[in-house]
């Protein structure tokens, strides 16, 4: 049986008061389908009713179309794969399959790096050249919420924002949480802008995505006022990473590499 | 220029009040990317800084390292696509590209059905075989997020529940937007559960591939405490379906085939 959600030691910062406590972070669970002996998709979710999700998931990309095309299904938990025998193969949906679109939601299924090692376009274990203060932890996170003031009645839009101990440098947005990103990375890549000694304020949830893009644009501090995920944390231990959540009202956590926040 | 929002006609409740009135939406905007005269991906965006984003972009991916890399990037707004030519192409990034993988965020890159007229797994515009009144919107998003409770201090996790007029059938939830539907999804195929008459309660924002979910899964009604986009209401209008969104408090927004939401 996989967890769904796993306890970890974070830093807490309420009102002036800094504590240690136990939090509990919702995991990410890869769980790749093969049909009929071919490697078809890996989808990465919350382990649990995967079964019900491999149909579904089957069902709506036309793969299947009722549960009688289905021969049958195997979940291996503990290796995070299923087995999907079908009575007849659609031809159509699997050509279709090949070719795949990056989508608003995270302009995703980018291949991570954790699946592919892919250590190339990911900055080595950071050095510390930037630190903050809790409160201007508070400071940027108002900032962005004020550069995104504008776009708050319509709903729907993730910020960005490049910031320095002072402010804000850049804020973008976009429907896409990865877009928001990678349009900050384009144009400091075209304006030369060096990107170690910023810090990533970001208005959605830290996922393992986010922080990979947070280590390939380089960045050491990533503040956001949503959580984290347990895999993104993991990966910001070994990558070097600050990540900072939850920052709303006087409160905040410091989930990894505290050593760059300071009172 | 794309606008980055464009303004709809809906259908709004506040306290017992129906009015109509003129409301702004974020748009979705598909821009396909060709690298060296080769199909790349399909970023689906917010349409500004489009160039920023197409270098960030390729750097993410390891197209790129540096700018000096590219010898020409072209936008084309009116038609959605970046023409980029580069110096040298990176075999491994190719490669790579190759074999995507559907990620937490939204389960994504699945073949939208915009692109793809993928009607096969979209049902036919449906037929009015349910209705709500106001008040059930509200019962049901209370009961959805009651249900939710246990994972609320985690964060993170999207909500999802199949419902009918008198409340909750199943609910799921998951990291991933897509997988939560998924989960309902396949449960349902499994047990034979029909679809035509029931509603699909979601904590997320209702952008276009939610919306495209809820057509193939055969839901009429999808009710959002969040924004939809504006591709969303626009397949909604064509496939027959009612969106309601920012279900909060006393208040709600009906944005298409309101004829199914009575006082």
């Amino acid at each position: 049986m996989q967890r769904i959600v796993k306890s970890r030691l974070i830093t807490t910062y309420h009102e002036g008061v800094v504590n240690q406590r136990e939090d509990l972070v919702v995991t990410e669970y890869p769980l790749t389908i093969f049909v009929n002996d071919e490697e078809f998709a890996t989808l990465v979710c919350t382990p649990e009713h995967l079964e019900e999700l491999t149909v579904g998931f089957l069902a709506s990309e036309g793969v299947i179309e009722q549960c009688a095309d289905l021969k049958q299904v195997l979940i291996d938990e503990e290796r995070g794969l299923a087995y999907v025998e079908t009575h007849r193969v659609n031809a159509l949906s699997k050509n279709l399959h090949a070719k795949r679109y990056l989508t608003s939601c995270c302009g995703n299924s980018r291949q991570s790096f954790y699946f592919y090692n892919d250590a190339r376009t990911v900055k080595k274990q950071l050095a510390q050249t930037v630190s903050l203060r809790y409160t201007d932890c508070f400071a940027l996170m108002r900032s962005m919420q004020e550069e995104a003031e504008t776009f708050r009645e319509t709903g729907g839009v993730h910020n960005a924002a490049l910031c320095d101990q002072n402010g804000i440098l850049i804020a973008r947005l976009d429907i896409g949480r990865h877009n928001a990103l990678d349009k900050i990375y384009g144009h400091c890549l075209q304006n030369g802008i060096p990107l170690d000694d910023k810090v990533i304020v970001f208005s959605g949830r830290v996922s393992s995505e986010v922080l990979i893009k947070t280590a390939k644009i380089g960045c050491q501090i990533v503040l956001s006022k949503s959580a984290p995920t347990e895999l993104a944390l993991d990966l910001a231990d070994q990558l070097g990473i600050t990540v900072v959540g939850f920052i709303r009202n006087r409160s905040l956590n410091v989930y990894t590499h505290s050593e760059r926040i300071r009172a």
